[in-house]
């Protein structure tokens, strides 16, 4: 019996042990080695780096954090979750503490900020959201995002008018004018204004049908520019418009700026010659080489390390993953046209065949569908395409963005940008519209 | 004896479902549900989004990552780790692979490239980084910035010349001029550049010995200027100098301004005028009050959402929780420059009482102990400066930045901009840089 007895005892003990082992093993995952209490009633002040000893506190907070941030993902990509849970502003100062208090909130308050936060988020990577400037949420390039965030550096970042860095525009001969389309993005009037040109002295140039300058109206305008004394030195191709996401005739409009002697710029703005040679912050004797330094480069001084992200995700799909994905999306934009152009009744597209990721269209509720198409039911269209919009936001089920262009009247401009989305999430899509707007 | 028997299987039974329990809570905590086994090997393609079926792998690969996060986070707050494991850029090319496969690379690969982007790292929150542009590693504002990348929204971001806009530069009076100090920003002549006005037509003040514009050559160079027919329009005032950390006279200044009809500025240049009303973006008719939208306010359009981890730090540290770290920086600057002139053999300040946590020196190696202070023998120290800042950099113990300032040679500006130094920190930098350079 003893025997049996000190057996027994043994199995026993080996329960505590292997207890211990697996609950500190736990442990060691969730703090990093030892036991942790509860954390909540703690203040930024008990962990690292305020408080030297405060790491296994930190690491616990650590782990609440990547929980909540874990729910979000999960949530985001769970196509039963709303995209949003919407809140009028008013209403989210009501149900979130956004004061700035004069004393420290303890880690509890701050975790449920994070979660509240969260919570509250426009989900911009869930397979739904159609509007623009999202591509899903890049789990990977995500992961890049919290290493640069850890890393937290900066990046010190870095012609046909030689004397304007100098002497500024009075130097350069009066009446410059640049060209730009009609549908171009607003930030190049914006650039215009903030350079000192003047965005009187960005001359539109006229589209087609499909959002593409043309090129006769171009050289037509540069000559009238001519006429009138002034001096055309610069033409803003666009590769991609916002709206339509369409491509400029780029080989005829180079043509034609090799003719008149004009700068063919496609897209962005800033080229390499910003450099203030600011050595006394971007020193040239320094011990190693500093072509690597990017300080001098552009025209901001320090900045966020943005490119990491861009690279650790470039890694991860390498580029034959991008291009894969990117004739994906491309497939997933003929496949909605194709749908759409299949219910005529319901669905009239802005533009018939898209260059680009970009599907323009209106919903056609059911009173408008015996009326023939004309400019007068695009008006009509137009007044209703914001209430479908305002009960999308309120179900929290689809997000698509709207927009007038020109003179065509408010019309949905769904953009294909995310990875993630399938034939059947646009199949929802058009359910989901035709369930919100029938009625209108 | 069965009982016994019976017993000792229950005892083992338990061992194993305790064992099960305790490895299953390891594994929630892991892996957020369910058992997970190894995922070097997957891919991007096996995690969510693209594998709707990839959650648990993906909370692996994220487990993962922050293991490697705290491990730097860790070690950036241990004072017994370099700052720095320092390579030359053409060593880094060869001991990391920063190429761009046209492949996927497995996880396994991406995690070692975060490692050993964290590895080669300058650990910038490190106490003994005294560079500029660092404040330690606020590990509270380093959750928000793991929220807003999780979020991963945008912000869409917003007068004496009401004609600039439209018509640029050439609509305003002839030869404007704006004043900065001579110690001012090297963003404000960026500006100039950048608006088209020109860095000529920048006037830079005078400053006296302490880097403060002197208001007496503000008046006389404001009245030059107009003796000439130019319009001065503008002062740009520096409430805390890159270099010296001084403070222009901001209230002499103002009363010249008011004098003379110019606009007094202080620090930062954007501020409510960039609205381009493009309201192909920025719709008015959205069903929520629009006044909550920041799209139209600057000039760029998306942009990142940094405020949340000043707002989530700040909800942290609470007003007075900022005070407090500001006064005990202030407190660090006295007690160093304190210790400084306690030794003016081997230290001499460029600035004897600094305003702000900047603290201007050089350090005396041996064989300039003997020679008087002069103009001289600051070319001299000057000369030895980069050489010490690289035998910083190699020893990968101390950062301190170093730059002329006008005719001033090479100096350290030495930056406490980190709560987080103690004044046994600063007793460390002494004894480092003198075990450093005390043979040059």
């Amino acid at each position: 019996m003893k025997s049996i007895s000190k057996t027994i005892t043994e199995a026993s003990d080996k329960v505590k042990e292997t207890m211990n082992t697996a609950m500190n093993k736990s442990s060691n995952i969730v703090s990093g080695g030892g036991q942790v209490k509860d954390i909540g009633h703690l203040y930024y002040t008990d962990l690292v780096p305020w408080n030297p000893e405060g790491g296994k506190e930190l690491h616990e907070f650590y782990q609440r954090l990547l929980t909540y941030i874990l729910e979000f993902v999960d949530k985001t990509n769970d196509r039963n979750e709303k995209i949003v849970d919407f809140h009028h502003p008013a209403q989210l100062m009501e149900v979130m503490d956004f004061s700035i208090p004069d004393e420290p909130q303890n880690l509890d308050q701050l975790l449920v900020d994070c979660k509240d936060t969260l919570k509250y988020q426009v989900k911009t990577g869930h397979p739904y959201f159609f509007n623009q400037l999202s591509c899903g949420l890049d789990t990977i390039s995500l992961a890049g995002e919290f290493i640069t965030a850890t890393a937290n550096t900066n990046m010190f970042t870095h012609c046909m008018f030689p004397d304007y860095k100098k002497n500024g525009l009075r130097s350069l001969p009066k009446g410059l004018v640049m060209f730009a389309s009609e549908h171009c993005h607003y930030s190049i009037k914006s650039a215009a204004m903030v350079t000192g040109l003047g965005t009187d002295n960005c001359v539109s140039v006229p589209c087609d049908e499909k959002g593409k300058m043309i090129p006769s109206e171009l050289e037509r305008l540069i000559l009238v520019a001519k006429e009138e004394g002034k001096h055309p030195y610069f033409v803003n191709a666009t590769a991609g418009t916002t709206v339509f996401g369409a491509f400029d005739p780029i080989n005829d409009l180079a043509d034609i700026c090799d003719k008149h002697g004009l700068w063919l710029h496609i897209d962005g703005i800033l080229a390499g010659c910003n450099s203030m040679n600011a050595d006394y912050l971007f020193q040239q004797d320094k011990h190693y080489d500093v072509r690597y330094d990017t300080g001098d480069k552009v025209i901001q001084c320090g900045r966020h390390n943005d490119i990491y992200k861009l690279w650790l995700q470039w890694r991860a799909h390498g580029t034959n993953g991008l291009e894969k994905a990117i004739d994906h999306m491309m497939g997933i934009q003929e496949y909605m046209v194709e749908r759409l152009k299949s219910m005529p009744d319901k669905f009239h597209l802005v533009l018939e065949d898209p260059e680009c990721t970009n599907v323009c269209f209106w919903y056609i509720p059911e009173r408008f569908r015996s009326i023939p198409h004309s400019v007068q039911k695009e008006q009509m269209l137009g007044e209703v395409t914001p209430t479908i919009k305002q009960r999308m936001m309120n179900a929290g089920t689809l997000m698509i963005a709207y927009q007038p262009q020109g003179k065509i009247p408010n019309f949905f401009r769904n953009i294909i940008s995310n990875p993630a989305v399938k034939k059947y999430d646009i199949d929802f899509l058009i359910t989901e519209i035709d369930r919100l707007g029938h009625d209108l």
